[in-house]
């Protein structure tokens, strides 16, 4: 019989920037900050339309009954939000309202609203205190934890931002019921992947739990997340800036960032790539590594759906070309993460084209 | 006799972000950079014109020496460059050019190329290394050390920004000889505010030497610029997020930036407003601290020259209404760095308005 668990919250330990990720109600938010120390008398809340209209109203109620005056502003949803003019809107909207060195920059909704207010709060007055409110299963398991922050650029995504660790996380896992279906499916990508790199009893979890899961019964989600962000969380305590270790975040992104740039961003979702990686990247840790069975990891990653078209009409040699881009590679060889054994990552390279290609030819037979 | 004096580099000590600063000449920073374990390939130089006609082939020479392959982006001198557009300039021109996570960002320049290029080398693929290599008298001894960067808003200055400490800086006195004699004599200000709030030993060099300084000549510069640094580095060292002990480097600046506010920004140069207002804080420390005489210290701060007009056209109302908006505030009472003793600073409020009016007419009758 499962123990009667009640996964509330955790610790990022990061030395002084240190702070706790709460699997608790939207309505819990503003008590949360005050216990994190947030004295201030405003609070400047980011988010989108979709999320506004589904969630804004129970913030700033929620706010006010916390005596913090909110003030809200609201971007467009989606990518094209994370760039240069939204951003000089932002500042401007804040600015123009008033701001202190005290004044807290919450992040209610996904990752791109985590990104874009992240680094407003990074950059304003040289860094206000972040919340992170995150409304989609990839913010609550991944995004928010980590302080990672940032726009795009013409020339790619990510190039201007900044590490800025929050003050505070809290996920409301109920906001997660009116996630559109491949957003659910594309943050499962990430849940099963923090599984396989460090965490082989979340795995057995995932497994058990599966149909459940997949059809958002509330009954497993708040340990399914408290697990998940408990990987993500030990993973950025002992690499804060993405220097080691962090980089066995990136299991399944090799081929995962190859297929979204061979296929164009917005063919598949960011999960679905990973999803198709992953198999990728099992084919590869079983090459190197013999004794790893893998019957289990496999039998989980072939069951996330994969809905942006079929991944058999891109060519090994497009992704190849995109995998030789990857920012993970030193000098010419394209790098890996590989899997020892379930929960138990590496960074490796070496492997011929023979050896990549029949990779995805693997990962094309393996889907559902 | 003076010993024989060869001050040549000092450390900020910020443990995992401390750094090395060098009094060195220009051609000899790439060599530092390599020791200071820069080892990238390539070497991105934020400069402004003026800077630009007079050091930037020796730099770019020395730097090509060192086995950089460096590229050069010149903004228009003075402040409008540390805005919204020419950032966003440098940062299309940095990522068209291409960078990686270890280029380092050069600014050579004063203030305003320091806190624009910093700013970028923060928000650049989330951090990149900085170099600082300052060519005012300002920024030796003040605005390179201690990690400050940013850019103005319409709202108003700095309010977009972040620290991002330099991991070097090389500060070459010879370049100060093509300095207009305005910002050396504003420069002066900042390091005779130093020796006021932490070094009574720079106080007496200064006295003893100070026509020479005043002239420029090479004799005491390195020393004076060597102990003044320090000063900023050791109460950095403190204070590395402005929060507490950093506030006396405002030492003269709650009636200072009243007046560049008062007489509007560009008249009186910031260092000249600064020299204003200490002769104003010297006058309330001696009124809160009876046995503070001071008078070695109000000699030297007398003795810095003035030339954006005559103070005395500004009243002390608005000046006291700009003071009431000074961010070192606390609720309504106006705050104020004060001295105990020379090299001992504190920070104060509590004064009424006909003491801060004296003191007021007191910074006007001790000009020279």
């Amino acid at each position: 019989m499962e123990p009667d668990y009640s996964p509330s919250s955790l610790t990022i330990d990061l030395g002084p920037r240190s702070y706790r990720m709460h699997v608790r109600s939207l309505e819990g938010a503003p008590g949360l900050m005050r216990e994190a120390g947030l004295d201030a008398e405003r609070c400047f809340v980011v988010t989108d339309e979709n999320v506004a209209s589904l969630y804004l109203d129970r913030l700033m109620e929620a706010l006010r009954a916390a005596r913090f005056t909110p003030e809200a502003h609201v971007v467009a949803p989606g990518e094209q939000s994370k760039s240069e003019a939204p951003l000089r809107r932002l500042y401007d909207a804040a600015l123009e309202w008033g701001l202190d060195r005290q004044t807290p920059v919450a992040a209610l909704g996904g990752g791109v609203v985590g990104d874009l207010a992240g680094f407003a709060a990074a950059t304003l007055l040289r860094g206000l205190p972040l919340v992170h409110l995150p409304t989609s299963l990839v913010a609550q398991v991944d995004s928010s934890l980590g302080g990672k922050t940032g726009i795009n650029h013409a020339t790619g995504k990510n190039l201007i931002g900044a590490f800025h660790q929050p003050v505070l996380v809290a996920a409301d896992p109920e906001v997660l019921e009116t996630l559109p279906q491949r957003e659910w499916t594309s943050g499962l990508a990430e849940v099963v992947k923090h599984a396989l790199i460090a965490d082989a009893n979340l795995l057995a979890f995932l497994r058990e739990h599966w149909a459940a899961i997949l059809n958002r019964e509330a009954g497993p989600l708040p340990e399914m997340i408290h697990r998940a962000a408990r990987v993500k969380a030990e993973v950025v305590a002992e690499d804060e800036r993405e220097r080691g270790r962090r980089a066995i975040l990136n299991f399944g992104h090799t081929f995962g960032h190859a297929i979204e740039h061979a296929a164009g961003y917005g063919s598949f979702t960011h999960g679905e790539a990973v999803a198709v990686g992953m198999r990728a990247a099992l084919f590869l840790s079983r090459e190197r590594h013999p004794d790893f069975g893998g019957d289990a990891a496999l039998d989980l990653v072939t069951r996330l759906p994969v809905r942006g078209g079929d991944p058999a009409r891109l060519s090994f040699e497009a992704l190849r070309r995109a995998m030789q881009q990857d920012k993970k590679n030193e000098g010419d060889a394209v790098r890996f993460v590989l899997l020892r054994a379930a929960g138990e990552a590496h960074v490796a390279g070496g492997f011929d084209d023979d050896t990549l290609e029949a990779a995805w030819q693997f990962a094309l037979r393996s889907g559902d």
